[in-house]
């Protein structure tokens, strides 16, 4: 799955910049593929970079006409058709990380047609995979794991790949989620690849590289997690990485969507290492990244000092203190 | 997935028993299903059942043509056409668990188009699944699980369900893999459904029963298999089994079709009942299957009586011997 940069990013009608949490994502991450926003005139969110027409925006070079919203139940309001036709018509390919295909909507599929562009959702995949092998590759790779769902496997990620490029290490982070994709411009959404392919899926997604390349693998799910812990595995046993970190959201007390108490972040590395020698045997825990949001500063303070001492660990929360201490880790032995 | 009976099970031009396996385990485990089978005149398997031809078995009441041989790659040989369309002629529906979807060969798809007749993909799927939400269900469950693929756990699974309805226990054989489905008539091809389902698929197939009620669930893959843990952990979440039995298979050196060396059973055991615990505190092993077909009669006592020692449970060959030692086990408390 590869969207053609640069992007136009269309927010549509978000009510606040929450919902537009992958146009963000990709302003933060990767400003240079981010060529304009474009609005309705509801629209309460707000990029910060230059608002474009869909005709204005393939004049100035656009590629890709991209869905930074994500709203409520995954469906593409019929408010954004009229715009998305627009971009098909001047030109662009149209990526959405929604659940709803581009191509059920009738109007979108024939203005693709007309134009020969292409539609892209990135939460499905047509490719086909090869089961998974589990036979060493050459390379480096990090994988980020959660305690459970939606907890800062991505952000993690993304900061561990930016600060291995600050210090000069190559590092590619590896995106299998529709944000991450859109953020990264390619990769593959796991959770959507038929059961038998997850890790050969996986393997695909970190190839063989130069030995002293870090690829970073963005996590899914949780082993723990009752609906997705197949995803997380498969997706552990095909990146067979060197390296975990470990995402946590610590005030959270039970596991998305469900009444099961959260594991513990100890219960989380020994079972990911456990199932991770399976596949290579040097595997280990790097680091620990909290999601402290919800806490004070004392509060974060004593936590990652807690936390740190008990796991002997570097523990950090990478959106307020950055990934340093885990990539010294990482890469001191 | 529900395949109606009786089944007219075609051979085609098997070249031996072995290859006919699906055809046999009908005739085993279900022979009430098999009303009679169809061979190609090249045939060398035979199932000891009456013979007829798909208009025979249509007039004597066959409502599937089964495809009861599973041969190399998984394709339908250009030779089985004839008698494929012959038999959606005759008004049956034709059922495979064959790679090949049926529809994909044009002569297939246009008798059954014309007939108004089903084609039964039975290692794919249509049906749309929910995410697992690891909510308890009443009534009891029984997993098999492996310490490779393809080590007996579908076997396994069919003997605890013949003995334990003939201790007058309520059970039911929940298949999860192709062969299973045809045998049983019904279930989901759980390493075919998308990733993120596999779990849904799972308590979907197993659902709230009377409380005395054991579903005996076919296991897949291995929790230490590096292409198939994906499926068995999503299987084992949405499973909540509260009892596993471990199926082995002693001469075996490395994991199917890799160089990894084996797990012990000690480690399938521990890996399953820590997994299984995020669904069901009480989960328990109750037994060990042994597929000891490669060993002689002393080789096989010796062991049994070694492992049964070893791990203070009930060991057996289910083929050999039995599984009266593990169900007394599974009843006892």
């Amino acid at each position: 799955m590869e969207v053609r940069p640069p992007y136009l990013i269309f927010l549509g009608d978000a009510p606040d910049d929450l919902t537009a949490k992958t146009g963000h994502g990709i302003v933060n991450w990767r400003p240079q593929l981010a060529l304009a926003q474009s609005r309705l005139p509801q629209c309460k969110a707000d990029l910060g970079i230059p608002e474009m027409s869909p005709q204005e925006a393939a004049s100035a070079g656009a590629r890709t006409f991209v869905i930074g919203t994500v709203n409520f139940g995954g469906v593409i309001p019929p408010e954004w058709t009229g715009t998305i036709v627009s971009a098909l018509e001047a030109g662009m390919d149209v990526a959405s990380g929604l659940h709803t295909p581009l191509e059920s909507i009738a109007p979108i599929a024939e203005a693709a047609e007309r134009a020969g562009a292409k539609l892209l959702n990135v939460r499905h995949t047509n490719r086909v995979f090869k089961t998974g092998t589990g036979v060493k590759r050459s390379g480096k790779r990090l994988l980020t794991v959660g305690t459970d769902c939606s907890i800062g496997k991505m952000f993690t990620s993304l900061s561990i790949e930016r600060d291995l490029r600050q210090l000069g290490v190559s590092a590619d982070f590896r995106a299998s989620g529709q944000t991450g994709i859109l953020i990264a411009g390619r990769g593959v959404a796991v959770d959507a690849v038929v059961a038998d392919f997850i890790a050969g899926a996986a393997e695909w997604l970190s190839p063989s590289a130069d030995e002293d390349h870090w690829d970073v693998v963005e996590g899914q799910g949780s082993l723990f997690h009752p609906a997705f812990a197949g995803v997380s595995l498969g997706l552990l046993h095909g990146t067979q990485p060197d390296a975990i970190v470990v995402c946590h959201e610590p005030t959270r007390k039970t596991l998305l969507k469900t009444e099961i108490p959260m594991p513990s972040i100890e219960d989380v590395i020994e079972m990911t290492l456990r199932a991770g020698r399976v596949v290579n045997r040097d595997i280990r825990c790097v680091g620990v990244s909290l999601n402290t949001c919800q806490l004070s500063g004392t509060e974060t303070t004593r936590l990652i000092d807690e936390t740190s001492a008990r796991l002997s660990l570097p523990v950090t929360d990478p959106a307020k203190f950055g990934v340093r201490t885990i990539t010294e880790r990482l890469l001191g032995g």
